[in-house]
């Protein structure tokens, strides 16, 4: 294979050609991708019967096996996104501000492409499309590392991305697959800052944590959800069982799912034994603090450790508090700033709370699941950023983007 | 010393304090603490004298001593920085948008403290109470790790800072000082991801070097600025002439001074004599390379390596280039995303430029060294970003937040 310095070459090469392409370009250019995904699927489903067959004889889960398998539907969801992304409205060359200064020079502030943006993501190869499809609406170069278990699953589909973008007289090096999946060349690829602008990592908490420590590019960290409900003591209970029962059961796998409670200990008796029925018969499994195991025996005692927990599954953790102050100092220190919800009558309470939770995403009064592009009215997402510098929250195309300052002068010289 | 854990868990203590001050309570607390610099000057001079006297004794050049060393007017512009930043609007807590979603929900977009600053720097003394001043404006804990060769000074200063907060009611704890400066514990201060929400460096190419390399906490990278100024072959010579002048020898140490020139090949003959007089009159090396000093004999040899030098001295380079598209491919090959500038009368030219350069700030018929958070109106400066992620640029308060989605709900839950 080629070496990262060349791969990173060809895409500064195309970032360059990106930049200049225009928006009516792009728009075209994705209509054909998408095209010609469905045109290539047969490429696509043998190259994905490859991963899938040496799944099997390695003996991956079903669950794993079911996100890396490709069908003709989920290949035609694949080119729908694209198309989806080609219709949204392109963030790129707007001017946000534009100030005159006193000395007469006009400063303007520009968004514009980020340059080239690096994925390394895991197991499923419909991350491959949506990925570049984000990028390349935004005008970015993107260079994917994906996991080995899709390898030939992402050769087949970058080839075809790669070629319809040859067909529209655009450089194909706009989206570049690295075939060599070796831990040595993730990591030299996490260093490469001459020529990657940003690292998004999309995958699994010990991926991003990876990332996060061994890259030198800048990274946006994606992903763990460690959300919490808060069921006040001004609580409408009918409402707390809504939303706590969609928020955890609703999707299990999913970030922005509840794992965590925290009961106001005024209505503990009241309001604790019709939660524990409610999700108990959804299979639930309930770990509560001591004073909760007071009122429901039934519960399994929970642990410090699970307090922390992003659990994934049908588990759910109760902390039982005593004040306001107790629940937002318990969910800031537990949570990983991702989404947290009060459920709450009082005006004050629900002010507090927003005010007070530091997360990138805090409700009153609805699910933690609305947490997602979609659903926050973006068109598309290229994950949930948990850090707080550049994106926090879910990110759509403007994430993608930088702004620079551009300055028209007419001779002015500094005093 | 306290360990870093102790430090960053009374930093996360202050920060939740910090949060919840308020407008009116932390400008107060900010002209009472420019109060307290002044009426302690004494013991910060005392400190100081520590500093200098052993900086001497080490044989610190009289640049870096100069930088050092502290008087009463320069404790005094410290306390009328910080007097300035109390003065201007407070940027955290507004909403930016809010939009009503077709589910009933009500996103909006708030502006928030980023939480705890890391501050790494040299040895200038002054950057203490600045730092300070600009986060705790921003409503954010900061945590300062200045150079060994000013611990006496910095000791001094951070301890008028805390008695003074503390004075007003509110926590030391705001402002810390890491008082042990060896490497290792800068090195672990880098990876103390749990406490610190991001560091930004501020000094030399070295020290932001050594940061991106160990950091594993967010960083805003600062600083290396090799900005060019291209001369069109449409350029108006005595505004070029101003315009480098002004750019290479108005401030010589300087991230936005011009270290590097672009002269079309069709105006060589006539303009660039004219610039070799203007700036050796005024003691600056001119490195140029053979087409150049074809007509200026008298010019060193430019190498390969001085196209990509930072010089911050009298010196400068000088590239002839035959076109608008090999001006643009040389800038975005050797600059370092900070300033350029292009001198030209022709509109096409300088909207391709403008379009084209990718860096900070781009500017037509202007000085580089307007590139500064003062300059374009922010009214203070934590320093200038040339990273894409986050802020770009010059940063004013601004970038020392970050934004958090709070969500109004009457209970809905995801479909």
């Amino acid at each position: 294979m080629e070496t990262l310095e060349v791969i990173g070459q060809r895409a500064r090469e195309a970032k360059t050609e990106l930049l200049l392409l225009g928006q009516k370009k792009k728009t075209e250019a994705l209509y054909a991708v998408a095209e010609a995904l469905v045109i290539h699927a047969d490429e696509i489903l043998a190259g994905n019967r490859k991963d899938t067959d040496a799944a099997r004889e390695n003996g991956m889960s079903e669950g794993l096996l079911d996100r890396l398998t490709l069908t003709v539907a989920r290949i035609e969801a694949m080119a729908e996104g694209l198309r989806k992304v080609a219709a949204l409205p392109d963030p790129v060359g707007s001017v946000l501000s534009m100030e005159k200064r006193p000395n007469g020079l006009l400063i303007g502030k520009k968004r514009v492409p980020l340059g080239c943006v690096g994925i390394i993501y895991e197991s499923r190869p419909n991350v491959t499309s949506d990925a570049f499809g984000l990028c390349f609406k935004t005008g970015n170069a993107v260079i994917l590392r994906g996991g080995s278990d899709a390898i030939h699953s992402n050769t087949a589909i970058v080839s075809v991305l790669r070629n319809a973008l040859a067909s529209c007289g655009i450089s194909a090096d706009a989206v570049q697959l690295l075939t060599d999946t070796s831990r040595e060349t993730a990591t030299a690829f996490m260093k490469l800052n001459q020529y990657i602008d940003v690292l998004i990592p999309r995958g699994g908490a010990g991926l991003i944590a990876s990332v996060v420590r061994n890259s030198t590019v800048p990274v946006i960290e994606t992903g763990t959800g460690n959300c919490h409900i808060y069921v006040d003591k001004d609580a409408d209970f009918a409402m707390a069982l809504e939303i706590i029962d969609n928020a955890k059961t609703q999707r299990l796998g999913v970030c922005n799912a509840c794992e965590s409670l925290v009961i106001h200990s005024s209505v503990l008796e009241e309001f604790f034994p019709q939660l524990v029925a409610r999700l108990t018969a959804k299979d639930v499994v309930i770990r509560a603090d001591a004073r909760a195991r007071a009122v429901c025996p039934q519960c399994e005692a929970a642990t410090e450790e699970d307090f922390g927990k992003e659990y994934l599954d049908r588990l759910i953790s109760v902390k039982t508090v005593d004040s306001l102050e107790e629940a937002i100092a318990h969910i800031n220190w537990y949570n990983t700033g991702h989404s947290e919800a009060v459920i709450t009558e009082n005006y004050d309470t629900a002010m507090r709370f927003l005010e007070e939770i530091d997360a990138a995403a805090v409700y009153v009064n609805a699910s933690t699941r609305f947490t997602d592009g979609e659903e926050f009215g973006f068109g598309a997402e290229i994950g949930i950023s948990t850090q707080k510098l550049h994106a926090r929250g879910p990110m759509g195309l403007e994430a993608l983007t930088t702004t620079k300052y551009i300055i028209f002068g007419q001779g002015q010289v500094r005093e």
